[in-house]
């Protein structure tokens, strides 16, 4: 069924994967601080995620927001990620329960978890043969001040979920490459996202039914050090690449 | 061997439980926004924690911080847990590593936890043979925003040990009260913490060698959902107190 989505952070490079695969299967809106450069098969709305009336408008009618904005680098400043990352999702959550909205995505990702790549596990863990799996149910360990913002939205996630009932699913997405795997980047490979499975994952953000869940959020890599058994069983994700088929 | 501390947040309860206790103990500086209104045994800086060059000053020879300085409101508004609680340990975190200060004690809650508590679990979960019990190694569930700003705190302190090596325990205290447990309150007796294991358990923060924990601070309660065992094992935590023994 079709639902009414809002896409914060549009204009970044999930949002252009989800585009690319959902454009016709929603009805969208957008929201991004930067005005758009291009067309978008919906409401555009320009806006910083920290303005509470601008958004606050932008989740009227709602039923679903993936929320992607905020400051997306690694190395980003803490006084940026608190007011962008931490500050700004939690202004998404009280707007989005005040408006009803049935279910959030949130775009976290896999520095909310960077320090386990400690120097004993690496680069073993990047390889086929290494059994050690991250599933989600782990305490955060995040590798920079930007991971410790995407762990801190998945705890507001938490809170609002237990507090209102909001639906909430924290999806630590890999390393998003379009057309084939990161070349000579063994731990890109093994958290590959390609494009199509990132847009059939969100798509399944927006259509299972779930309470609370975080989950990881690559595709089916030989590779891998993240399981994608909770995004599979609680979501129905069936992610159709691998980066080993680009070798 | 008497350490150098510096205990933020000196005017608050448990900074008198702790006081109490360890006056004559250690090597003390206190840091609070408010002047103090009574003799302190060290140095008293008064300064907010989001003030950083004082706080830089006050680090400045420490061997441990006690950081208990932030909203110790439950209901606290997100503003000023956003602020004083999750921005102003940044502030001490950034300051301590800084200093080489060796160890950080911070002073975590309960409210991290508490929408465990659960209208299907509850009353049973305060009761002596509920066998329900978290450890520390649970991803929060933060029953309020104060809630969420500790377990905030939580995920920055796994961060800066994880970069710098500093040593950090998080403890999650249960209710504190002098003399005796709370009366006529389950909940407030199943997580009571008396001011003299509070002074124990915190001079075990200071002795103790450890990573990075997460422990439970309460007495030796025989009615009780939260573990100890951790605190035992990692800090050598030996609770004198049980408020059973005060009904």
């Amino acid at each position: 069924m079709a639902q009414s989505v809002l896409l914060t952070g549009a204009a970044g490079r999930v949002g252009d994967a989800i585009l690319g695969g959902l454009a016709h299967e929603h009805e969208w809106r957008f929201l991004d601080r930067d005005p758009p450069t291009e067309e978008y098969p919906g409401e555009f709305v320009v806006a910083d995620v920290t303005d509470e009336t601008s958004v606050r408008d932008a989740m009227d009618g709602i039923d679903v927001v993936i929320h992607l904005a905020g400051d997306p680098r690694p190395e980003a400043p803490w006084d940026s990620v608190l007011t962008n990352n931490i500050d700004g999702t939690r202004t998404i959550y009280e707007a989005a329960v005040d408006a009803d909205v049935e279910k959030v995505a949130f775009a976290s990702s896999n520095h909310a978890v960077g320090a386990f790549e400690t120097d004993e596990r690496t680069p073993g863990l990047y390889r086929v043969h290494d059994e050690f799996r991250l599933d989600g149910t782990e305490l955060p360990r995040p590798g920079n001040l930007y991971g410790v913002s995407k762990a801190a939205g998945e705890t507001l996630g938490r809170y609002y979920h237990d507090e209102y009932g909001i639906s909430v699913v924290n999806v630590r997405i890999g390393n998003l490459t379009k057309g084939h795997p990161p070349i000579d980047y063994e731990r890109g490979q093994a958290m590959w996202l390609s494009y199509r499975d990132c847009a059939h994952l969100f798509d399944r953000c927006i259509e299972a039914d779930y309470e609370y869940e975080i989950v990881y959020g690559i595709s089916d890599n030989d590779r891998k050090y993240y399981s994608i058994d909770r995004a599979r069983e609680a979501l129905g994700y069936e992610p159709q690449d691998n980066s080993a088929e680009h070798d």
